[in-house]
């Protein structure tokens, strides 16, 4: 099987030393990159096309193409193209996929090829071939995950040091854990993209990333880390996905989120990302693994690969193309709450209509406290009240919250 | 597809619920089982036959058949004459593949059809199909787990309570959680064949089950609980097979060990199973489900009836049948240990040469200790030795492995 690479950074190229290594039994034969020439290595054998003519590689003979240049665009058309002159894609594109799967889908079905897609949710960890194989049987209800592993860092590495969030931030980037800038992994948008995945082929509802309930990881601080001990919790940004009663009714939220020690969305660390699938036979099932690297990346995409070249068609995980379902919010729960300055924590309380479950000591000016059973949006109803009456900014008030 | 289930126990009836609820797509034809007028039930169709007659089975126009009898024979028998018959077999018999399974599989595929068996190793844990799909790109070293939920249940409930084995035993036989006779489990037979499927499947090492040293849970007491808690550990049945640096070489163990609190293996209760996959590209990757149960275990089954139904011929995982690999002991570690009687601790050190590295409390007639790193043989020659000179009895000691 013939194979072009779309996108020579470090994915790329931990997934073309897999296929000089042989042992794959696949064939390198092109790598397409802007500037393609400083991108030339020397352990590429001479017999590798490197192209900057993305038409170069359409017209070859290539099979399959690898796609990881991300983004919507060009990437998108460049997938569709693939499909379009008969080639199979393998792509760790999140965005073209929770933005437009379901149709690709259909056309490489049309076509009589394939579309993969393991590695643009959770990295190395096997979800989509789980979902496409050993609970297939099973009727899905809620998948719940930390699904971006540099969130997972920071918040993972704030939890066990004494670092501000703005220190642990500037370290990773040093690292590269973090991209310079880091907004689509801080403030959800990475994660509600895997969701929306996760949601149309595991429970089969077609959803749109950007109406997925997001809150920033941003904002909190050691005072919340502090609370998070008190309470036998950790910190992490949680994705969860869930169908609700309704006919077609689903609900789904990305945000930072208190979680209890022993959950198994606490039991993730570094760069880890953890899927947990809730069936109704099979009760929950768990997967973890890196949700990034290269290595770990590439062995998820070379999978993929491999699935192609041994014949297997695999079925169209997509509901039909179609409008996205609306997507609900999240039912009542506990929440951590922390204000600042002349707030009464009784004052929001009654607002909400609900007691305070617990109230930790004041620190400084900052109150925080633990709500009775409400919604997520009640509580920020709430506290919006609360600050333009008190006069204080509610954009630096925090809510978190709790999941068992 | 049409498909036939030998044996209607549990996990029997959870599949043809699946099956006749009708949203798999496919055809519940036929039931086999010993004496079957009195497993015949309302809720199947009538169209469904039963029968006592294996000929029947074979001679009839299913397409696959599920076999759910256990043992070797004559199950084994009959997987291969089902198979010879051109039909597809999918199974839960982890006797007959950890024994046979190379074998067999290469018949299936002399033969053109399927043998699948996700459901012989941890239930519902999709280890299989992620073997075969999303890690089949690396190279993994080892694999290591908690592979039987009778033992997990004994051993967590033992560290949650009071209680004494005998006790938490009796308790978990009437509930239905242990057999009545729990050899297999307690003893490690059940987790040899599953670990021994790991190794043929996940490094590509045939191994015999039967050669993996393995020592019972039994004989673990209270005394052993109280010492995990004071070094931070828990207690489990852990299952491990890692490749070493000879050429083929290969190690495996069952047995129970103590497992640091932070460790995969400590984070699974009650009946559940994990399965820690460690790939050179990969990494850590986890997987964690209920191991047992009808509806979990009929998840796996009916998965792999459904790949069969969309003609997804999987590639045959195990490496050619012959002989197997020879299968070494663990390397130093180490160990817990607990000696009753008149034994010093300091003269079996001696004998082993090396130091302590925490000294326990006596308590009663008892001494625990942790030793420096050294072989479990080591440990378990030196007390052997200790006890003969002492007059006591070497069988009632401990020895705990300490696994992080």
């Amino acid at each position: 099987m013939r194979v072009a690479i779309l996108g020579f950074g470090t994915v790329g190229q931990s997934v073309a030393k897999i296929l000089v290594s042989g042992r794959s039994g696949l064939q390198l034969m092109r790598v397409f990159n802007r500037n393609v020439e400083r991108k030339q290595v020397e352990w590429i054998p001479d017999a590798v096309d490197w192209t900057e003519k993305i038409d170069e590689v359409f017209a070859s003979d290539v099979d399959v193409v690898v796609e990881l240049i991300g983004g919507l665009d060009p990437a998108g058309p460049w997938i569709q193209r693939a499909l379009m002159e008969g080639k199979s894609v393998v792509t760790a594109n999140k965005q073209v996929i929770a933005n437009d799967g379901a149709r690709l889908s259909e056309l490489a079905v049309a076509k009589g090829v394939c579309l993969n897609f393991e590695a643009a949710v959770a990295g190395v960890v096997p979800i989509i071939s789980s979902i496409r194989n050993g609970l297939v049987a099973d009727n899905l209800h809620r998948i719940r995950g930390v699904l971006n592993g540099t969130c997972n860092f920071l918040l993972t590495t704030m939890g066990a040091s004494e670092a501000s969030f703005d220190e642990v931030l500037a370290d990773a980037q040093e690292r590269g854990y973090a991209e310079a800038d880091p907004s689509a992994d801080l403030d959800g948008v990475d994660a509600q993209a895997k969701l929306s995945i996760l949601s149309a082929i595991g429970l089969k509802r077609l959803i749109d990333p950007n109406e997925i309930a997001c809150r920033s990881i941003r904002g909190v601080g050691r005072l919340d880390f502090e609370a998070a001990g008190l309470l036998g919790c950790g910190i992490r940004q949680v994705s969860t996905v869930e169908l609700t009663e309704g006919v077609d009714g689903v609900r789904a939220e990305v945000g930072p989120a208190m979680v209890e020690l022993g959950s198994r969305v606490a039991q993730v660390s570094g760069n880890e990302n953890v899927v947990v699938v809730d069936g109704i036979s099979c009760g929950e099932v768990t997967l973890i693994g890196q949700g990034a690297g290269g290595d770990p990346t590439a062995v998820a995409i070379v999978s993929d690969l491999l699935a192609i070249a041994s014949g297997t068609r695999a079925p169209n995980l997509f509901p039909s193309s179609g409008p996205s379902h609306q997507v609900g919010t999240m039912g009542k729960r506990l929440h951590y709450v922390r204000v600042t300055g002349a707030q009464s924590a009784a004052r929001i309380l009654s607002g909400l209509g609900v007691e305070a479950t617990r109230t930790l000591k004041d620190a400084g000016d900052q109150v925080r406290f633990v709500t009775g059973r409400c919604t997520t949006e009640a509580v920020e109803s709430a506290l919006k009240s609360s600050a333009s009456t008190s006069g204080d900014r509610a954009e630096n008030d925090v809510v978190l919250p709790i999941i068992d």
